[in-house]
């Protein structure tokens, strides 16, 4: 387990919003800035994790990856889109509160835009709420077009999601039984070890319900059949979760995924 | 392969734009009335394919699907969202013409509210672009909340990709060699074959060219890396397509389709 | 009379979405590409014609001058703008869907925006519904505006309506007893006449019902008075329309409105 | 000729905001409260009118109309739709400043909207600029949709353009060489006329050209071709027009408009 | 007291609207044409005053500083931005019709735009009614960044409301018993005596009643706790207002505002 | 001097989205829940204050606030609207990213919707910029309109800035030699004392320069006149700054606010 508090501290120094305007300059001026934006929402995750579990998460993995890279880290986005019954439970749900489509791309768009134009080199969507993926794109493809980047421009917006980097051996190591796929992946074995891991505090196991993955769906219906969805709002339990398994995933994606973002965008290590 | 007169005059028995006003209005009162809308694109698909396939395929499943389930079929949406590189190839190709999420969420969003206030009892959105998904998703959405219908309302929509219903004995069928993956069946094995079974006089096989499938990527890069697309402009080549692999994909994905709807919105058959 | 599956395959060698990317890319290159966009609606036309009468006209005549002129046809805009009561009966008709400003604003404008910078040359904006006209102005304007294209640029959109083409001495032959108006020509002896000569397939003289036309009004009032719209939803009856009035309606128009664009756009025979 | 100072006076005894608020609360609870709604542009208009020409006429006709019906009358839209070659010159001559659609629909709606909801029985939209009808009709729509006004409503909106009520007689008598129609009456006979009858300090008549009238087209081409637009900005020359033809336009005009609305919405004289 | 046709006449010489086209584009080639744009709002001003105050105020205030400096004028924008209670008194009460953010940051940005871009050197918007100074602000914002105007442009938006030109010495004339502070200047001892010097057959001082300030609120409320309006609308009643009250005002208020305009754009006196 | 982890921590039992699901359910089905919005922006503020000063002083006084008052707090609004140069300093400089009018509109409509419609009794926007006041009434105002939330409704939404709440004796303490007016507080006494209160690793006093406040002006104009900002960003220096200064400041204000909350909410203490 990490400490709230030392977690707190080691953000503040990849912290964009914690950067004076002087210094801002100077980061601008040495013409490789990466700025990781973390994404999540206000969404309910079952009787055992925070409504703001996704952007705790994706906040969290940002930070690592910005002190093995040399990115600063922007302010999340605590409110996302529509959480949608096939892989978050709906938004039907009480404590899911959730943006329209317009609101989350204006509000990717004109962000991404400020800090393209101001000479951000790279933007990096780190995505922590499944249904936000598209309109974050949307968002970014207009930011581009307002500011005419076209392919060949020497800046460029990243958009990911962590659990993308979880690797097999990984996936095959918390869930021995086998992966039930990311569809069915809110609340469950994931988000819970994975906090376990970051905020345990905020983790309440006792009150977790051990239950059957949701029934897999081709088709998405609306309004929800609100039945579909288990009682919990988990779409899977959280059964096996802990702060082991938090660590492994934690480790491994971030490491991973600092690779990557050193490979893709030639960054070197700070 | 069948003959594309014989398709128009089938399509037209379940097109609901033939009918006249008094019989839309029966169609209605029977209250149990679905309509199917197909989605497509407009959109490079390599050098074989032509540039409408999304919409020709997804309205030929549409088609099918309600001669076997007494639905109506509406024009399909010909113009989609955005190309993506890692799904079609990018938005960058001559060929490929999209619209911004907000004029497709507005559509979707009108068309289906429309309906819905009619008295149209379902609507199946069947899309056949995959960069459409979410942005119909949120069309679907506002048509219900401006109509006020909740979980629990009587009317409904559906939306679903026609893929997604491909069953696996089927994929194992078609790709001998192993199945590698819908991200990038774009221009490949499955929209080649199915078109060489429907319109054949549309694919151009002599033009299509062997390569391997483009590399996965765990993200989406913006502006586009041009040279990640395959030259062809396909994510996989469409080796070994044929009318008779399309035939059996059309025919199983259409009867487990039209399965799907009649027990998920209690239809009959015709 | 003409064979629905003779217009289908001829309509697909003009049809630009037949066409394979590097087809689309060779005649772009030409420098000369012209495209007509058939616009038209989903909309109540009494109980002898289609609700889709309006694209399905306008898409007759694209197809007819895009023969005669080397033009390529892009798919319809099947849904449009609000019918009025003084030039279609009224929104509030059961059969009639449409969509608001915005949105068909929206598609026109981007779709329009797409296909210019990509090359094509001119785009005509053949349109079959009264109503959407001035909304397909806009999206065309805001279009040129976003290329940055003002008065001499080499590229440009037409817009027009296929019955402006209809001469005096047609006029006169199809409506011996005097012409009553474009106003009241929803549903009438033009459209039926010609969707006679088109699609007789798709037309119900039988249920045709002779009544007055509508009277005239010189304002539009909302909500309409539901009682000044005739009971069959048409604005005029189709009394003496006739395949043979189709067949002259369509033949003079198509080849005065070839000319136009051959003299305006400077295009010569294919 | 009539005075500015007298019609100033006779203007602010039927303007609404000449009310104060109680006044304004009193003439709604009568139940019978009609407010007119004049609408221009601010658009060139040849070498011997002013920009403000549409609204000055449409807010004179509403002003007159308003004496006669009880009406009140709002603040006219002084900025209207774009200027069209057809039927105004073009949008592209000095002189002439537009709104997109999107502004001019938002401004009808928010008014309308806010009247209708305050009480006000019916709003008539009385305009002034040709190329402003659709989008004001828009407004209206949505002013009625946000407000649940739908067909049998007691509230209603009405929309006309002034012109429409110049009876055959009149025509003949204003244009004795025959009437050119509607289109090409920018900056000539009728506007002038009725200019020199009411506001003849505006009228520069030494300076107005004699041309013949614009050529007619029978579409609209975008970006405009601008030697289409006679020089002048004028589609046709006021020759001929003078202060007792506005006289006569003028009275007849506003007698019909006013019998028309008594008659349509039951108005008693004031 | 002013007359009112002596006003009238003398806005005209200053209304850019009463210009000819010609006339205008030489006002724009002399290279300094200034235009300023009153703004007001439609709302309710207590029993005393008309609903239009705002706009009549702005507009006399525009119309004589541009008499001092060689500016012209636009028509007023007759509607505004929701009455706060804080500052106007609510949006609730009958008289007061707005506009929504959207609408009126459209408008004002397209004005602007077009102003701006056929080369009108700068354009100050001369606002009269509170609320809507940030949404003329975004309207601007917004006008400049579709033009690509950036520090150091020649040309340039001033935004600024009459009030803040009313100089400490004028306060302590009008207000002898003490300032009580703008905010609570609605239907109060300013917008009385300017409208009593300036169109004093509007006001209607026997019905104005007497009563305290409306209490102060640190905060915004929504929706308003009703009874926190004083019964007459308005914030601070119009003791001890006077004709010449209004003529001090104004003369002073006229004279800095020119004087600041001179200033800070270098124009001389015309 | 406070400590980062232990408000960290008391942070965390205020912080709405630290709650699971059920305890939300919980917490709303008590009938008062109260939720409290800190917004901020992503802006300079001079040599020795972080970007997000605003949202980290919003934050601290709303997690104060709701300790004293039983309700919790969601995440702030890390982005603004723009920084404007009589307020702000001005959008063009570097460090200063913001939204546009509409993107934040949006994001506070969508959000108030949301937590209002399920059951939370009141919001309180608690402002930390500005710039965002207006912005943020719309946001309000129209999420009321879409619930149909009218005077009289148990549920309301408070706006407010907290150094509204700032009072004269602590003003004269802090500014003994004159307090400058909050127009020039941006990196000023105010900020800089709060900040060394409540994150005084994020202060650097050293870097802190002295120069007089920014002239007043009594108009905005656009663009910029960039020199009219002084040189540091700041629109007063931050001469006489302390720690000792911020808890006055922060223990007054908050005290009062929350007695404010409690007297206009009717809300006991926690």
């Amino acid at each position: 387990m990490t400490d709230a508090a030392d977690d707190e501290d080691r953000a503040r120094t990849v912290r964009l919003s914690a950067l004076t305007a002087p210094e801002y300059v100077d980061w601008i001026a040495a013409g490789d800035a990466v700025a990781i934006l973390p994404t999540g929402a206000f969404e309910q995750h079952g009787p055992h994790l925070p409504l703001g579990t996704d952007a705790l998460l994706s906040s969290a993995v940002a930070t690592a990856v910005a002190e093995r890279t040399g990115a600063k880290v922007l302010e999340p986005f605590t409110l996302g889109y529509k959480s949608q019954q096939r892989s978050g439970g709906g938004n039907h749900l009480p404590g899911t509160i959730s943006l329209d489509a317009d609101a989350l791309i204006a509000q990717a768009r004109q962000l991404l835009r400020g800090l393209l134009s101001q000479g951000v080199r790279h933007v990096v969507v780190l995505n922590g709420h499944y249904e936000n993926t598209q309109f974050l794109y949307e968002g970014a493809d207009l930011a581009l077009r307002d500011l005419g980047l076209d392919p060949g421009a020497a800046q460029s917006v990243m958009l990911l999601s962590y659990w993308d980097y979880v690797s097999p051996s990984t996936l095959e190591e918390v869930y021995p039984d086998g992966f039930p796929g990311w569809d069915v992946e809110h609340g469950g074995v994931l988000e819970t070890s994975l906090l376990l891991h970051l905020r345990p505090e905020l983790v309440h196991m006792k009150r977790a319900v051990s239950h059957p993955p949701a029934a897999p769906f081709r088709f998405d219906r609306l309004p929800v059949v609100a039945e579909r969805t288990p009682d919990t709002g988990c779409l899977s339990a959280p059964d096996g979760a802990s702060a082991e398994k938090g660590e492994l995933l934690f480790t491994q994606t971030v490491a991973d995924l600092a690779d990557e973002l050193r490979a893709e965008l030639g960054l070197g290590r700070p």
